[in-house]
């Protein structure tokens, strides 16, 4: 892990952009971190929009983050931003928005070849981010995972024993066999649900939340579309991640 | 409205108790209230097993509406306590246990006289006891509701303007008349559902949901039985209220 800037955001945010290998990656911590206690980390996920253009987005919950007393960080998505383009992918979800736009349902072989292959590559890439992140001073476990592809949040909890909870977004598509995987994930989950997402089933992710094996899952459901997530809810979200991780 | 005992319970709460004609009620108020500025004013609904059965998981509630800011007030449902019987709401019970009791689904009249005689009656004591309160010195508006028999709320909420937000608790049986009512609900709304709760349907729970035509309206679904609410769902509905009668 390569740090290849460093910046003050406010009096208490320190925000450093790094590399992982060819991978980049943000890192945002209180500024008083090293001197004291190590913080639990929030990973955060995002959409396979590339970390610019999210980064707006990541940084109001990386502060909210860090006020709460916790280090953040998230790293490029494969095939996402300036990575090499996952052409198989690419090719799946320009299949999605031609049945989306044609008002027809999205079909399954489409939404394995969107979402498998980048939660495949992504969760070794994640799990490496986390043995660098957790190797610095100022940071420590527990590890809590925050939004972003869904299915990627699923397969960390069930692979990664680091994640002690989850805040999951049911908000994008999910394969089948993610719904299978849900049942082996045990840690303790707060699901947002927007009640009229216009691209989400909302009966699939009532039956995804209903798959988690986990003993404490919490669902939160809004009005709003996808991206109308209320305040309140990212808020009550929060509390959760607080709840558990510190 | 007639007060019969006042007792100050600790530093902050006064609980008396009171008579409104025959029917029996409690109000909680700030032992500071009548000094400062009118608190709002959280009706506390509760299940028809009379006063002295719920008061425990009353003053509990009410504590909470009070380190709050708001006065909270409760009155005897018809039929319960000390209250003269509802001769067809018993019978009504007694088909609805022998149903339960043998496996068998609660039928759609069952579920009629079970309920909808109880909101009939109990919505003008309910607005009678609201003319009451709202007289006192100390208590204003705007006025919540919360918890309890989940049709009067939404039968409150319908004809009662000065409901400006309510906490409804999806845990018990809703006539299909009230699910058409729902949707001329429009106050803001937080509906606490039990995902596991074994004597209600979660499905006409989320329909009931679904009904609601609330601008504003979030449901939280949370792991265990009926009465196993987490502790918090419960702070969620409360930082609900607070938002919405602060």
């Amino acid at each position: 892990m390569r740090f290849t800037s460093e910046q003050r955001l406010d009096d208490d945010v320190v925000e450093r952009e790094f590399t992982l290998g060819d991978i980049p990656g943000i890192l945002w911590t209180p500024a008083s971190a090293s001197a004291s206690a190590p913080v639990p980390l929030i990973l955060l996920g995002h959409p396979p929009l590339g970390l610019g253009t999210m980064y707006p987005r990541l940084v109001g919950r990386a502060r909210q983050a860090v006020a709460d007393g916790f280090a953040a960080a998230t790293v490029e998505l494969p095939g996402s931003g300036d990575r090499p383009r996952l052409a198989a992918v690419d090719r799946a979800r320009a299949d999605m928005r031609r049945a989306v736009q044609a008002g027809e349902p999205v079909g399954d072989e489409t939404v394995d070849a969107l979402v498998l292959p980048l939660v495949e590559q992504a969760v070794p890439e994640w799990q490496a981010a986390l043995d660098a992140l957790l190797a610095l001073p100022g940071i420590g476990g527990p590890v809590g995972y925050s939004g972003g592809v869904i299915s990627l949040g699923i397969r960390l909890a069930v692979v990664e024993p680091r994640i002690a909870a989850a805040v999951l977004f049911a908000g994008s598509f999910v394969p089948r066999s993610m719904v299978e995987e849900a049942r082996r994930v045990t840690v303790p989950l707060f699901v947002l649900l927007q009640w009229d997402d216009e691209g989400n089933d909302r009966q699939a992710a009532l039956d995804l939340f209903d798959a988690f094996g986990s003993e404490e899952k919490t669902l939160l459901a809004g009005m709003g579309g996808h991206t109308g997530v209320p305040q309140s809810a990212g808020e009550a979200a929060e509390r959760f991640l607080a709840r558990h991780l510190s």
